[in-house]
């Protein structure tokens, strides 16, 4: 690997440790080229500027999460047991990825839904993305009889994507030992409420 | 009204204004003096630290918060009702305060998660006393037969608590009219499982 290409990835693993302990806000520059000690005009060299870095963080941090969720959860067989894989997996992947604080897609969505620009863009178009994953797994539960036909698939991934939020708050600010347990429980409400009358 | 609490409580709607559109990290003293067309000394006269500015932002967001979803929850009958209230009335209601962007405490819950302070410690505080409440009208269910004596009401208050982020999600990061139909069909959903059997 080139050096510059060595140098890159480093920061982009420092960002990404800033993101997930205080947001994109306080990840400038000038922040980045502290905590990876190089100077601003070094590190300005390989963004440009806030927003490419943003995007490029928000792009790492989608590969992270393709590797600890999606691409596992692809070795369940199609249906309920990849749903559920899918959201085990889920809960918790930022920390299982070595990111020292919270998910950076929870930050990103905070921060940036009434801000306009490429930023916004690219995390619209990856949370329908995932939320295409889950849809496209239901309906193969739907095909297997697994759920009901009836089931409403993108209201379900997005009851699913609540509790994914509320075991981020629940672990991470009121430092609940009981996140995971309600989390399951409620995923297995609501695919419970989606299951087949003759099931 | 003395004129420095006219100006105080200017401030604190700016300073709202503020959070709801880009997040605490943004309203600095010096940023609320810009927006408020003050000078910077005459803004931190009234606060003092950007630390004790971000507390009272988020005591006035909790004030805003009781008028619009808690007090009027209040005038339902207790249990099931008033629960359907108190859900009704927290989806949308920063817009419905008047507030330009998201919701103040779904900003601060994913910025100061991982940030020790008195910030942290009173958004623990007012989000533990949600719940709360929550957790009671729950209980009040309960306690009417409306809901099952085997329902856990803090897992059933936190799914719930689930459901208005994802909206808060829908609604303003991916601007989906079906916002308000999928958190209340979630609602349905998880209420339908926590009723008695002979219901």
């Amino acid at each position: 690997m080139q050096k510059r290409d060595k140098t890159h990835r480093r920061l982009l693993r420092h960002g990404l440790e800033l993101v997930s302990s205080g947001g994109f806000a306080g990840v400038t520059i000038g922040e980045l080229a502290n905590r990876a000690e190089l100077s601003k005009s070094g590190v300005f060299v390989h963004f440009g500027s806030s927003e490419a870095l943003h995007l490029e963080l928000l792009r790492a941090a989608a590969e992270l999460a393709r590797r600890e969720v999606v691409e596992p959860a692809m070795q369940a067989p199609p249906g309920l047991a990849r749903l559920r894989r899918l959201f085990d997996r889920w809960l918790g992947w930022a920390q299982r990825s070595g990111l020292p604080g919270g998910c950076p897609f929870v930050a990103a969505t905070a921060e940036f839904d009434d801000v306009e620009g490429a930023v916004r863009d690219y995390l619209v178009e990856t949370l329908e993305g995932l939320i295409g994953v889950f849809e496209q797994t239901i309906g193969e539960a739907v095909d297997k009889k697994e759920l009901s036909p009836d089931v409403d698939a993108k209201a379900l991934a997005w009851q699913l994507f609540g509790l994914y939020t509320s075991h981020h708050t629940m672990q991470r600010l009121m430092r609940d030992s009981e996140a995971d347990a309600v989390a399951l429980q409620g995923f297995e409400t609501l695919v419970q409420a989606a299951r087949p009358l003759q099931a």
